[in-house]
């Protein structure tokens, strides 16, 4: 049994990490830790969880984590991650961290959009955590950068076409609608119920710090510099993220073609489905799934993916992950 | 042009007073107060405001207040408003009070569901601001009592067969479903929109605030003692109250008869309607009506009312008082 | 591997069912049946399945059902599924069916409620599907009535009381929301979501048909007659229903020794949690759980229930008692 | 008093127009029509008018309604529309009309989204009802043809960019997001609400019908041909569409530059308000006011807007010209 630690366990990844892990069977969840005025029981802090789990979420020291666990869900906030993750990785553990702080190869981008970065030897050895992409380097790795929830729609969305270089790389947009779980677990006006219910609206408008992030996947997959304009928007649902991308083609293509073009790219990947119609959250929602459907529309292309932001889009893709890193078939509690 | 002040000008009754006062013709809204730290352009405090209504929320004094205005609509939590209603009407003001604080007649009662009363001399001739029960007593009010929004639906629900004598005063049960703007404006864990959403649950069990207020009312009607277990739920929505009320005969009457003697009851009212099939709350959002079923179950009446919590429950039924205090067609605004 | 057939397979109780059994690893699903008119691939009817599992829904015969599989669920309504179910069962198969049709054992009610009965000789010999309470009785089965979703909620809340005598039995009164997944997948003006959305609504005023289900599964764990008034609302939500069942104390009990009588009861029960604040639908959607909490309130009992109307009140019952007829873990698939 | 039939008085626009005349003043609703087998009275139509107008939906002719008023709001669908309109227009009512047959002057671009047009004559001289954008053409009109919700939201995102020259013509993309009331009464699959509920997805990839309107609108303040790439989405809410226009800057200005361009161009308008944050479209639910926000991001333009489809996309809207046909106050029933 692989013996896992959640850190930082109060909040929504925290709970999906587990929910996925409960049904895993090749691991065990041993350590749950949280800030000390956030512990308790792990059934008191996820109802949802009582009589599934019964353990403790603690603030307890890295020896005790590392002697209880081998590996590490790391759901710490950025800027606190990187405080954590190197004492975690010299204590033998690895790590699968779900913050920004290890996702952005270059530092100075990352110190643009963020803070100083502390933790620049780790970030070095850092591996992407987006496995349709970046499956063999993830394999070896003993710190995984798990991707943040709209760069891993984002981007599976037009990794066929930035791959063929069928797209001009300078004005792609990507315009997507994340249901407000992707906020977090803390109360505000915004997500307040009755502001946020029956109410649509655009937020982060030309500054979203995952931006530089889907830039540097789009640009490793297209092999030159590819420049985004993201756009996200919050809509009044828990889960899924449904990303439409406008992009303008090199060489036309015929519809069929298209989808054959994705098909053949996305053959072998459990977790991504080519549809021959327009996706929806819902048929993605508390699933690893990702659906995608390239069409187009007045001579571009409108390319349309739609994952669970809390699954594929953190927990589900940590799970994913996990298995990879130990050998363990990657579809395991995913499916 | 009747002046109107509304105190405490940042909730949601008061955006609903000012959504309705705005379409009334015959009162100007002249000023807007809450506490220094909350105060602004009422245009970004309530966005759907912007360009419709040009005045500050300000922290203004009595003197202010009483310079401006004629009436004022006091939004305050309870506790709060009766430091501020004696002055208000020491000032010459009149008050419709959306508080707790004089609705209550019997201090001990409300002594042991809130606290220490300090006002027994205006509680003393507050007129509780029930038209549809209690019209004539608030025509010539200078201080109404704006009633709860479970209160107002409950007993119109069932106010045909108390003052008939028809049902048992005993084992009344009072069971609603709310929408999650009666929690009011302030964020918190239970209402933020991932836990809130797709969600319904009980609350207050044992105890609710609203159960004396409703027996208050019941035995006016009933001209004897009533007892009424009432039991709240919140669901995900934002507006309206759907209440159930289960009660037992003491004659038998058949369907038919049952209807004949509500619309009997109602029949001069403008703002309730005998349904012959059961009520939504979806038909009275956004309106001042109160939609009421009664019906046969198992040999007990089965008694549905439908309001939205913030017009028939708050606001619109505030401006109906105010209305009656002016002597001012009842339903103006309103319909 | 017990090779399972689904029934009627384009309904959401058989998605949820697909959904459970994808993660069951005892079992394989080998036939998926409907219409002619319905048929397709299961992943064009419920996209959610797309990759997930690869097989046809097919208009296919008896013989072909029983050579393919070794149990069937049986997901077709009332009256259809007592066509269907005697000849699958001389088939060979077992049984566990969905519908209305094997629940009632008095023949005189479910005619009442329905129409005739064309099966009287298996209703004989059917069990009722609620572990809970008739666990043994489902081990040696052939055929067993998996239980509506109202009766499943309603009576874990009452069972410790009705078992142990506390309550009286003539005017217990269920008051219940549920989501809109529990009015199936056929279109319908009043579930159209602009209808339904930001709604809340009573239904089946005075007959409900899962009154006499929830008055014989009660009576039979009461050991004398039971009558329950049953009152559904319909709410503004996917998944769950809550349960208030309101009654009367036969003797009094303060609230602790109240909670020590159902955690007693339920001790050994792995999909039922005594909880002791209330319950919430979120805290058990996509589970097979129930939440129970008993409280007292103006001298009555005032019990609440929580459970997946999908889950818990169709296809994960349907699971767990597939896991009983073959001797298999209980909770196989469902944690 | 002006007096007004509403043709086609069953669907969402009809309920809404007459939600908006019920508090109008000026005019009277003296006849409603509909298709025979959709007659009935008002308040069984829509509950929510219970008490508040005491008409039938009638199947009448056109003397009758030629009889009874003045100005008919004709409701029904495209094709069926311009079957009446000439009749309506011989009989000397003034017509505002919500169908698509009168918006598009072309006619080679309406029979290829729609079909033969077959009332060329009258298309000749209606105007579009847009009034921000073509007020004083409406003042004088018989025939008003009411805008489409897309292109209403979409072309005053933009209208001063085009206006002032600032924009390429020839890339632009407005991806949407609509409410569900937008699609109308008629009860479907994908509206369902367990389907649609929780969910969000794009629809008429590569083909909306919209598009040639808003290219229309966009062109004539433009003063040459702009070709719009538009992808509407649906999400789970009943009212409003957020629109998000991405578009190429001919030359750069800074952020607050194109606030003051924007608020310059919209300053006498009552209905658009100018935000210097992002719209939200439940602030301008149930009201006819349109949000608009210009920005930059990435060195493009990002302009949103926000309106309620049924009011400022449909009904408000009419109203709107109706009061500019008979020279009243714009606003009068809508602020």
């Amino acid at each position: 049994m692989i013996r896992v630690a959640i850190i930082g366990a109060t909040g929504y990844t925290a709970a999906e990490s587990l929910n996925i892990l409960l049904r895993h069977g090749a691991t065990e969840v041993t350590c749950l830790t949280a800030l000390p005025e956030e512990c308790g029981h792990i059934r008191d802090i996820f109802p949802a969880l009582a009589g599934r789990l019964d353990l403790p979420v603690e603030s307890v020291d890295l020896e005790t984590i590392a002697s209880r666990a081998d590996v590490a869900l790391c759901c710490l906030p950025h800027k606190v991650s990187m405080q954590f993750v190197p004492k975690m990785l010299s204590a033998g553990l690895k790590v699968i961290d779900f913050s920004a702080d290890y996702r952005l190869k270059d530092i100075a981008v990352y110190e643009k959009h963020y803070q100083k970065h502390t933790d620049p030897e780790n970030l070095a050895h850092a591996e992407f955590g987006l496995p349709e992409l970046f499956r063999r380097q993830i394999q070896g790795a003993r710190l995984v950068a798990n991707p943040g929830c709209f760069p891993t729609g984002a981007t599976l969305a037009i990794a066929p076409l930035l791959k063929n270089g069928m797209i001009r790389t300078e004005d792609i947009i990507v315009s997507s609608v994340t249901g407000v779980s992707g906020g977090g677990k803390n109360p505000s006006h915004t997500f307040h119920f009755p502001n946020m219910n029956e109410n649509v609206l655009p937020y982060a408008v030309g500054s979203h710090r995952h931006a530089p992030e889907m830039e540097q996947i789009a640009s490793a997959v297209a092999g030159k510099p590819v420049t985004i304009l993201f756009q996200p928007h919050v809509g009044p649902f828990d889960r899924g993220i449904l990303s439409s991308v406008y992009c303008t083609p090199t060489t036309q293509l015929p519809q069929n073609q298209l989808i054959e073009l994705y098909q053949s790219f996305y053959r072998s990947e459990p977790f991504v489905r080519v549809l021959t119609t327009p996706p929806a959250v819902k048929h993605v929602a508390h699933t690893n799934y990702c659906h995608v459907y390239p069409a187009i529309s007045k001579g571009r292309f409108v390319c349309f993916s739609a994952i669970d932001n809390l699954v594929k889009g953190a927990a589900g893709q940590a799970v994913q992950n996990l298995n990879l890193l130990y050998g363990l078939d990657e579809t395991l509690a995913l499916i």
